[in-house]
């Protein structure tokens, strides 16, 4: 199933891990870059790496060779440049502008379902305009991740109908630009959205009957996240099922969703073709790469895994199910 | 898996459904039987038939013979004890005593996730002694449902060594009587309780933790059921996990845990080991029994289904899973 395959033709450091930058990668992802500072109940960390993109990209290049767009700020630190470049992640779409880097700051409470959000700094991601990189147009698979719908429908402008897209949104967009969201999802293979943003998005309080009105939205595909309780897709005629790694401690949640969307786009770009069996697989890639990322702070668990490791766990989690 | 098979050597209704009284069943199942009065947001009814082992037995029924042992009041009609009959559950250890039938009332919220009790009249079901028939204490399976400890430990000192003991509890037992209740969780060999339970009875926070905990009381395995989120199962070096079956929409949930453990141990019985995959089997069938009891006011969900049509949802169900 890897199929990173041919890299290291301009390396850029001494992994070899960084693609040509001519070569179209598999996937594109597309959203926000972050410094997260993050609270949990038995840690503090300022500054770490986070936002949607960043986790994405960085579980999508565990199977598949991943480019990400997004734009940091002048302050966004060589180290974090050469986490990409270490996981295989492309970095020529990630634009770097004056100003700061979007800042986010949250704290999670005791049992780690709740979190509250001490600050959102946009910063240089306000004013975030999307280009695509000249060799990203004609990638095949693109995740849209969280950020405005006319800026995730201006990228899909850019790109050359990629075969499959994969599409998050938050409650924000839901509230301010419906129309510019009904719009895009509905040019879009998979819709990925938490049990909340599903019941908020269609008003219904069962979640079947929430993706099932997803589906009437334009999309192929309904992924509904249910976090700690595991994910269901469903289509037309069809659902898929699985329920969530079991996790013995969660070291912190952050990015996990943002993860299994990763784990879930690179593992059909790898497998190449969009088959029940293929999202099986995905899903269970998914699952496991999201419980990697809960398992430590910003992108950290899914540093240092490898894919030995990864495919033992989610052969293991297979074997868990019936 | 059906394995049914003899009845009907002294059928009393002319289904012949019903067990030679000196049979000795498969499975016996001990606790309350009673009457509901369940208010949804959708419908009321009075007086239905309910208890854990109503519903217990009669999804075990459905895959292996099953008596069961309670207590009922004169006011029991026989219309009642025709919906054991019709079932395949064989009723020669529900003794009926003099008074009135444990009566039950509770009302679910909007969610349905919350119900709220209204009242719990013991009556009988207070000065409950489970006698339990001669034909009845070599059975290799026993399920002991929801009532005092130290009634339950009776039940076991009757029986001749089953092969496999299910037990379940309550919050009221971990809090009042404690010690009983660890005496006889020390001699089953599952343990089956909610995450509710499984948290309050080990002050561990962590499901998994929890589950860990309770295997050091004695059980070989501790099932936790999570409701709409599906169960898993834990032994000592292994864990199985089991989403639940999606329900579009959710008529009444009563019963639907105790279902599940009826479900599964008629499965057991009926394949008769207690491996890995026939738990698996047992877990997937547990799930489809309890779906089935959610989409139906007291035990009919499960009265009027063909075991074609249940073995077809659970094939449906296995794939769905990865």
């Amino acid at each position: 199933m890897d199929e990173r395959g041919d890299r290291g033709g301009e390396t850029e450091d001494e992994e070899g891990t960084v693609m040509d930058r001519k070569t179209t990668p598999d996937v594109v992802v597309v959203g926000s870059v972050a410094f997260d500072s993050v609270q949990t109940p038995k840690a503090a960390h300022e500054k770490l790496l986070g936002g949607s993109a960043s986790y994405t990209s960085v579980a999508s290049a565990l199977f598949a060779r991943t480019g990400v767009v997004g734009v940091v700020g002048e302050d966004f630190p060589q180290d974090y440049f050469d986490i990409f470049d270490r996981a295989g992640v492309d970095v020529q779409g990630l634009q770097r502008e004056k100003g700061k880097t979007f800042h986010w700051s949250g704290v999670y409470e005791d049992n780690m379902n709740n979190r509250r959000t001490n600050c959102t700094d946009l910063n240089v991601f306000a004013d975030f305009n999307p280009v695509i990189p000249e060799a990203y147009r004609t990638s095949p698979f693109l995740c849209l991740e969280n950020i405005a719908p006319a800026l995730q429908a201006h990228v899909l402008d850019q790109m050359q109908k990629p075969k499959f897209t994969v599409l998050d949104t938050m409650d924000l967009w839901i509230n301010t630009t419906r129309e510019d969201l009904m719009n895009v999802i509905a040019r879009v293979d998979m819709l990925t959205v938490n049990e909340h943003e599903a019941r908020h998005l269609t008003g219904k309080g069962s979640l079947l009957k929430a993706a099932k009105k997803i589906l009437d939205m334009g999309p192929t595909y309904a992924l509904i996240k249910k976090g700690e309780h595991g994910a269901f897709l469903m289509s037309k005629d069809d659902i898929l099922i699985v329920p969530a790694w079991p996790l013995v401690e969660v070291v912190d949640p952050t990015g996990a969703g943002d993860t299994f969307a990763g784990g879930l786009i690179g593992t059909l770009a790898a497998l190449g073709e969009v088959t029940r069996d293929n999202l099986h697989r995905a899903l269970v890639n998914g699952t496991v790469t999201a419980a990697y990322t809960c398992e430590a702070f910003s992108v950290d668990g899914l540093r240092h895994i490898t894919r030995a490791q990864l495919d033992e766990r989610a052969e293991a989690f297979r074997r868990m199910m019936p």
